[in-house]
């Protein structure tokens, strides 16, 4: 059972500036506020989108009950005519954005929020909250998914990041390419595919291995993975074999050598006639790691740490910034932070993804008012990047849910297929295509 | 309103060796379970224990509902016998572990879980994920405020990670030594100072930035934190005083040269007799800025990105590994795992801190039987460092809520500055002490 609203999980300052600009009339002003990153991680090529269904999710749940509107009274955060707004709050803005899936680059407008600042504002740290965490994932995902070919990579990191950032990461890996998670939450809120072995604790509980196997085997079938390194791992496999026949759906192995040691495994279980018994290896893996077990036979890997962490990137530097809204003559105006190093393009964007032969070779941000953008005409072949996620306050439900997921792994491949080889490199380097903004 | 069961939040092979364990019987054998990590990461001199008393929230909530065993017997995940073994599940066995705000080291025994096997084997994962991403954040918070000296560093990490994680890393940084955090649900549930001050947006939305300062001191007061960095800072602090009055209580600067800016603001407030108006700095600040701010006029940190990623060290690879089980002659017996390279220390573990002129000089894990660890005495000077935190599943509760968090946060402080200095320092080298492993 989960049942919770998210409407706190929120900087204070948002409730405050609410407060500020309900009294002051800016509160009911229209705005456009866009998520983008100013650069991806040193040396990637580029980034994938992941999370966007995830705010549908949490914008359903999103009110404030009787304890949350005690708790800003009580804590002198806002005003009693605030207190007043916000009892039956409802988002009621449009949302627009890059696919799940998508491919990212420094200044994608990966998300657009549009409606009253007072409504957009109390958005920001969930809407990056959960594009920060997911893209991070879901482009480590990807990264690792490229680097192990055509084997299936199966997300078993749950233990190394918040327990339910584990179950966001799941979500994510699948949407980054990854086949399934160990994670039983993300199997069941998701309807994603749920894998497992066994873990040595398994087998010390046992007098012998023989008798884990045994009871492992009993219980879940001779299709099951047996884990074969907890004492020594070519007497496991002599015995898994004994057990379980040459049937034997899979072994685990998760220390040393992985690319030596499964060529030992995978030489011994042929010798004893277990050729169709799948190799897993697991062990702190990461794209690298993947690369260099090309030519061992692996048939699938399961990845933990770097995965939930973004392999060395566990976050994607999101912001969530203003840039176009109504003054005080009621038409929209473009406006934009100067601040050193940090200034913004003012204006709502279009995005588009421009190719030369099939082959993708430039992102195109073009900036404007809502008339100047209205009257713009991209090129005929360039594809355009951005899709609704919710119109007036009512979500496209097709992008939540199990069958989104599905929709944004198949995208995240053919849309990494679009782009020159270049961006499948592990080597440090450049985004994959430039980003050109057109400012009209 | 927050209701949730973490009893999903784990990895399926949890519940499948549960299933066949409740087969063999062997799930019913008395079990110690161990949290330690192999190594700190790269370079750290300590690690900061946080995350236990979250623990104990968790196991009040571990239940599982009538969709929840649905789903695990329509999934096949285990069978009718462990269906009716779950459906009124719960811990019964004991806790013990380090303090949260503990300092620990390789190998240092920081959870202990006791009991069967089939009730200890169902937490693996939950137990890892809280303690391996609080103790991350708690890690890196605490060598941020050391090298903040004595000024107050506050949470903003929120948007940079998961919005769960956000949760658990504003608990965290408090244990770790940080003073507040801007996440209001950490506020609600943890009873944690809550802080801030406005964001670019809401002087964006104003026609000009002298009516965004008064709206928001007619809302705030003029003890509130103005930011001023949206333009041009100079013009900022002069229209932030003309309307504030020196009485102002703060200014944020988040972007350019912090140092140098800080200073040119410190003298354009006292030159504008705003001598008591305090500055706060942000943007991704990490201990290492921190400290080439020290001699910097700069009243306090905002801390965001570097805090809830850990600093580079997103996670801090604790593992959860069966020390000691229950024989098939129903006696306890040591066991351990022999892979290579992660090797595990049979045996339940003491665990003390020695002392030489009142300053810490070594961790001294203590391993054996339980007869053995029964007839152990330690130095008289010896610090123990385990407490209970379950006993035969009743939970410690001064060891949950807001109270405990304030006893950690005191207690980091007391159990750093028993650390030689050099656990201070942040330039990479071993462990403040060392880790002797006595076994009996």
């Amino acid at each position: 059972m989960v049942d919770y609203s998210p409407a706190l999980m929120t900087d204070m300052y948002e409730y405050t500036m609410l407060d500020a600009a309900l009294r002051d009339g800016t509160a009911n002003r229209r705005c456009v506020f866009e998520v983008y990153t100013r650069h991806l991680p040193a040396g990637r090529r580029y980034g994938v989108v992941a999370g966007s269904g995830r705010i549908l999710d949490a914008l359903e749940r999103f009110h404030l009950d009787d304890e949350d509107l005690r708790f800003l009274t009580d804590r002198r955060i806002v005003g009693a005519d605030t207190i007043h707004w916000l009892e039956d709050f409802r988002f009621s803005g449009t949302i627009r954005g890059y696919r799940e899936g998508e491919m990212f680059f420094p200044n994608s407008p990966i998300l657009q929020v549009e409606g009253t600042f007072g409504e957009c504002t109390l958005l920001e740290t969930l809407v990056l909250s959960i594009l920060n965490y997911d893209s991070a994932v879901a482009s480590a995902a990807s990264r690792m998914v490229s680097a192990a070919k055509d084997r299936p990579c199966m997300d078993m990191g749950g233990r190394r990041t918040n327990e339910w950032a584990a179950v966001a990461a799941a979500r994510a890996a699948v949407v980054g390419g990854f086949q399934g998670t160990a994670n039983l939450l993300a199997a069941q809120l998701y309807g994603l595919k749920a894998i497992g072995t066994a873990a040595h604790c398994f087998t010390l509980v046992h007098d012998g291995e023989e008798d884990a196997f045994r009871s492992q085997i009993e219980a879940l079938g001779r299709d099951t993975t047996l884990l074969v390194d907890t004492y020594n791992i070519e007497e496991a496999v002599r015995t898994a074999v004994r057990v379980a026949g040459p049937q034997l759906g899979g072994v685990r192995i998760d220390s040393g050598d992985l690319a030596a040691l499964a060529q030992r495994v995978r030489n011994q279980l042929d010798a004893l006639g277990a050729t169709s018994t799948r190799i897993t290896v697991t062990n702190d893996l990461d794209e690298y790691a993947l690369a260099a077990l090309q030519t061992a036979p692996v048939d699938s890997y399961g990845i933990g740490t770097q995965l939930v962490t973004g392999s060395g990137a566990p976050t994607c530097a999101m912001v969530y910034k203003l840039t176009e809204r109504q003054g005080a003559d009621g038409t929209m105006q473009p406006v934009a932070k100067k601040s050193k190093d940090k200034a913004s393009i003012p204006g709502r964007k279009l995005a588009y993804r421009s190719y030369e032969y099939s082959l993708a070779d430039g992102e195109h941000v073009v900036s404007g008012s809502e008339r100047s953008l209205a009257a713009f005409a991209p090129q005929s072949d360039w594809r355009d990047l951005l899709v609704t996620y919710m119109d007036h306050g009512v979500a496209d439900s097709t992008r939540q849910g199990h069958d989104a997921i599905v929709r944004a792994h198949e995208h995240r491949a053919k849309a990494l297929e679009e782009l020159p080889i270049t961006a499948q490199s592990l080597m440090r380097g450049d985004p994959a295509i430039p980003t050109t903004v057109h400012l009209l």
